[in-house]
């Protein structure tokens, strides 16, 4: 295959040329090249972007009593229509059972089930001795390399600091890392009661149990627990200044995080929990405040916030009704894999606050050198795979629950117009999408074993 | 020409290909390219860089009385022998003349002598009505985008705060970026004069007299200034944990400061100012401790330091004599320019302090986006200018004044053993450096008209 | 004298006893004392307060080509009136001219002139060899121990940091203190110029051309070059966050900074900038917001800003409307003397933010022992100088230029009403105001030769 | 009684007067007080300070499987001796028991035990609906207004955050304060069962299972829960530079703490763990290093450490030995109740570190205030209790188990050299320790009832 004079971006570069695909990788960049391919695309005033990876997806996961609504292929299908070839999900351990039982039972969902590439980050919410003779095994045989763990979620999720710092330790000894959801479970725990107790059940409430205080005291704990053990540290969705200050600060002791936020966090704010249809953004950190969102970009440009994700994980408003008279029992999470990368290039690319580097840079290439697939996923260059979207950088449209791929009949963006689409992707050398229709089936999507995780991006 | 099989090493990118040139820019990277090149390299079990950019270098510059010892021709090829093919020199506005003026005295030096290419920064000594005008014209007839301020050396190059917010005012409004010189004058006047009454005449009296709250206090009033006004602004030579800190607090504010180093601040201690011929290494600001070592190395690492640089200014032994009676005599200033990109790799890449994306990133592509050459320079890609450096990872050999370029009797790091050899160095397509040979003449080097500059990068 | 049966409130204490006065001191303290004496107060259901100090005057005071237009009668009368009983004033060495003939120059003014007791500062303006020789003198003969120091007003007052640094460790040698207006004064005159060049003349600009970050930069500097020297160090009408924080940051480090606010910058903001009279609180530095008066109340109750006094610098509007075409020329300052105690016990204590001994602490015990006039001065103590302040609590009466005693034709707080009263005012044993009289004639105030300051209180 | 002449110091003042008192109160303060008295003690020379308060102290405290070893005949006794005429202790509510039923057995053990006057805090180590009933009563019935809460100790003491966030709700409404054991217990339980598996066990162990990061991350999460719910907080025995940054750092948001150190942080490190008989100084959390002893000094100062207590809780030789082979196994605690007045005035006095004034807030004042025992305790005023020490600021003497009353075989403090000797202790007007002697008996000591807290100091 063939892709003819597209401007190619990649995490540094900006230039015009061709690339050759052969088979599923990159063989040759260059200007002009007279080679004849099976396939020529015309990529003349487009953007050529590596496909996009998004780290944080929950797809047909258990949660709450019910299971997210995109499946494997509903999910990794709808992310290639936005741009994203490449997802990684969460395996979740039950407490009391062992890590490996619970990789059995994700497989059992994903195994030839996605159009997508994938991997998965291993949850841990019960460390103890035999989990801990599982971390090495994960990393070496199963290519796993990161360890998610929550500090919220008590009692089904959540781990104490004792097993965290254990964790860290094991994890470090064999070169993985560790992310954390990093919000203060008990003080949520509190709040979520007390507003119970005195009868205040709207989803603004939900956002009111979990103050920014929650998410800045949690992240304090982990970036000193992460700088006792040096083990990497990932955060995942981080949302607000307090938490950011939180990896800020520990600058000063030499000590370097990995911050993650999703696309949300960026673009939405917490007004919308007072709307009547609150409960599509009800979601675990909630939307911020404006003042928030100014951060978050900041710490993009400022190299403190490496990695933009959405932490999908999509509900049917039936679902969502779960907890119609309760916010506390409404499934948390939003549908935002197919929007990411369009709302990150309108939202930040086309409004000048982030540049066509750092957009690649923090959609594409530094969750794969982050979480080990790099030189192979996250980059256009001369071997890599051929995972490429070629971008109409003006064509405009609007986002909706109408046109959307994903299994859920709302959008948490409906009406936005966003400027800038996808028109191709490829994936490992393949149309994947092409003229708004996805060309790959089922189970074309690829397992990715990782590598062991880098320290400095 | 052609570049066979080389591990190509970009900011971002990591991977083994051949890149064929043509004329002075790069046509084609690929794998086993199948063309017929007049000359072809094998960089088999080789690195290939982007040609280094020094933009922090003084060549044949008047100061204290003398001119530093390389002269553009000198310090240029003394930068190909060690793989810097591009290197940013400083004009120096005397105090009630123009910036024209100092321009036109400046290319009288540099025209049609510079082997490697090479641009301008112009420092304002003296910001009042006339030179406010200048600088619209600097920045978009001369290509001259950034402007050197000295917030040290009252009475010859020492701007107060007055001229400076007046001048980051004007530079703002037309694209451009501050560059400073961020030590606070008047506490070092202030200290070697202290120390001059006293009758503390040594080199270790230098260090002593630039204490690090000269350093800091100086870099928070630039950080406060810059935000006050929304200038970029470029921290030259940051040397210390009490500056590096005044960056990282305004971190918590979103602001965003660009930060170079030099090599020497990161290697080298202040304990060698106690040795006899401590001279050798009396600069400002001076060496520091190890502790400010570690916080430069993680301040790379933050992506809170974005340039690893030299402030290349050579002086003989027989001028360093000049203060061997009063080390306030002692012109200041090391030399460098050919050992940055062999010292950083040895020191940095191989003892596993940063990756090579990280060194090709500060020694090379940072400073080309930073000051506006890029992409023309500072990464290899297809369209960029064939500035290449291939470098053995492996070849261990000794640094000493014998065997250097640079025109002076001595080396900063006699003796000094490092891991890794520029072996060839191509500029522009054309080899500048092949079997430890300059093969370009004086004149070669081109001047580099920049563009306005970059934010974020 | 017998003051019966008050309750008598210290920095530390509250309790109910009678005041044994004889001649200028306290002899005795006690419940029900069976004492004779020649006249008794009954201060059953008031408060007694040791005499409030205000360590920050300008009286009679050459200007802006006027004198402050309350001299040293009627600024001290109205400190009487207002509950304070002792001033301290400042003397403005002339650049180019001794201290020594400063001092005498101010004290042609002074001498025989007060009501209520004073001291000065020594503002030194231009350090130099001879004036280094004088700052021994005046600390141990003349009992002149603070040595107040301009960052702004470049050409008339400021002096530099290397004169700054010189003359701390000088004033640190001898046991002195160093007060100091921190705001950067170079920036200011930027933005005055800046302003007035584009027509911008009203008081508004005033503020503008004294943002926050003028002063907090100041304060960061001079706290930096505090602890480089180890010279103890007092901020005078600190305004602000930033320059608050400056100090707190410094706690860090395990640096003591003393503060002083002013009672206008608790409790007025900058919105009175855009009144037609908006001229009445040009000042410098200006009123601030809101946040800024919640973090100076903070301030005190931390423990961080010690002191809170008034800048008391009267012009009438006549001299006021020097400016009324270009605020750079309206006199800088506003009428606060009389004012302060009932000020602050309103807002203050009857609002809840501070204790009755937190009062008495930042109004009269602190600058007494900041500056050297304790035990004599700044309590209530057997031994003290019997200067005391009878309060009734729960009076309630509103401040107007109709009923004040200073030497201006307007108020500040015009219309503002207050609850508490100052009733009776003691100077050393005599009356000094009692029913709405003062009793006491020019020339009773005595010059108080102070010690070498506390470095700790 | 009368005491006469001597020089007396309260946290504000520091003059020379005679002391008249009248059954258990101040009656008169004065010079050369014309009364007769029963009992005459002649002060001159001597300092008077107001009676010790020690509000950190465990007497007869059931403790990992033993009880403290002194009861609160000998605790008492010894601490008047040593001029602490009041102490707080402890009642740690047993978890699944009430807040009422520890009341009742706490005071089994004290009530008619004591020589000198006491109080309790309430130790919540089960905050559930039950509990939350109780605090009103315990405030306002009981008078104990603070409550303890432990971060560590799990399984034991220790309350989670949830429970954490709930009682400071409640202890809000009602007016009390919260006081907190700060280190994270999960952190310091990974570490000791760490070691433990690893053969580590000697008492370095205890010091390494407890590092700095322990307590810095607990008192930070503390700090940010006080700041979310309003709930005054008070951290006891704060020991190291990371956790008084946490409050420091608090202050930018406007925040208030209390701290508590005590005398062995301020003087002792953790090179005593390396002795053979470190098991003396094992307590938690553990002596820190000379970085840390320079903070606490310097907070004091700084006012930001208002408290300096003990955490006497005594073990005997023997009791130590039970963890002789297992340093988790020995009993936590140190002696100390006896010495803190006469080693704090040695070690900050006279060696300059800390004013008389200081010296008696921190060890006097400050408690009473701060535990809502003020004005009847804590100074030296007319009307409240006549609770005195006379102490010979001059004579040198040595600390040993030999001499002193404590309850405990060894002395921390063996051959200490200090300098000041209590010499007399007065405890509401009678004589409690003379000429070496204690001339009170068991049963003399009262409880006090404390009022709510004061929250500004």
């Amino acid at each position: 295959m063939l892709i003819k004079n597209g401007r190619i971006i990649t995490a540094t570069d900006d230039y015009i040329a061709d690339i050759l695909i052969e088979a599923e990788t990159i063989k040759t960049i260059g200007k002009n090249l007279s080679v004849k391919a099976d396939k020529e695309i015309d990529a003349t005033g487009k953007l050529v972007f590596p496909g996009g990876i998004d780290p944080h997806v929950h797809l047909d996961m258990p949660f709450m009593g019910t299971f997210s609504s995109d499946n494997y292929e509903t999910g990794t299908r709808a992310a290639l229509y936005g741009g994203t070839t490449m997802v990684i999900d969460f395996i979740l351990q039950k407490q009391g059972n062992s890590l490996r039982s619970a990789l059995e039972e994700w497989k059992g969902r994903s195994d030839n089930n996605c159009v997508g590439d994938y991997s998965f980050h291993m949850a841990v919410t019960d460390f103890n001795d035999n989990t801990k003779k599982e971390v090495q095994e994960m990393i070496e045989k199963e290519g796993i390399t990161s360890f998610k763990t929550f500090m919220a979620y008590k009692g089904a999720l959540m781990i104490d600091d004792r097993q965290m710092v254990g964790l860290m330790e094991e994890v470090k000894k064999h070169g993985g890392l560790i992310n954390v959801h990093a919000t203060n479970g008990d003080m949520i725990d509190y709040l979520i009661q007390k507003h119970r107790g005195e009868g205040k059940l709207s989803p603004l409430y939900h956002y009111l149990s979990q103050p920014e205080v929650t998410e800045a005291e949690a992240s304090e704990r982990f970036v000193d627990m992460a700088n006792f053990t040096g083990c990497p540290g990932y955060i995942v969705h981080l949302t607000c200044e307090g938490a950011l200050n939180a990896v800020r600060n520990a600058t000063r002791r030499n000590q370097k995080i990995f911050v993650e936020t999703c696309i949300q966090y960026l673009i939405l704010d917490a007004s919308l929990y007072e709307k009547e249809d609150g409960a599509k953004w009800v979601m675990s950190p909630p939307l911020r405040e404006k003042k928030d969102q100014q951060t978050l970009w900041a710490g993009i440009n400022q190299g403190l916030v490496q990695v933009v994700a959405t932490d999908h994980c999509p509900f049917k408003w039936e679902q969502k009704l779960m907890g119609k008279d309760d916010f506390s029992k409404i499934p948390n999470g939003h549908p935002a894999i197919e929007n990411r990368m369009e709302l990150l290039y309108s939202e930040g690319v086309a409004k000048n606050k982030i540049t066509l580097n750092k957009y690649v840079e923090v959609a594409c290439t530094n969750p794969a050198k982050i979480f080990g697939m790099f030189p192979q996923k996250g980059t256009i260059a001369v071997g890599s795979d051929a995972d490429i979207v070629i971008f109409d950088p003006n064509e405009k449209h609007t986002l909706s629950a109408k046109t959307h791929h994903m299994n859920v009949d709302y959008s948490g963006y409906e009406g936005w117009e966003v400027t800038g689409k996808v028109k191709t992707v490829v994936l490992r050398g393949q149309i994947a999408i092409e003229n708004n229709e996805c060309k790959l089936n089922k189970g074309y999507g690829k397992f990715i074993k990782r590598n062991k995780v880098f320290q400095n991006i």
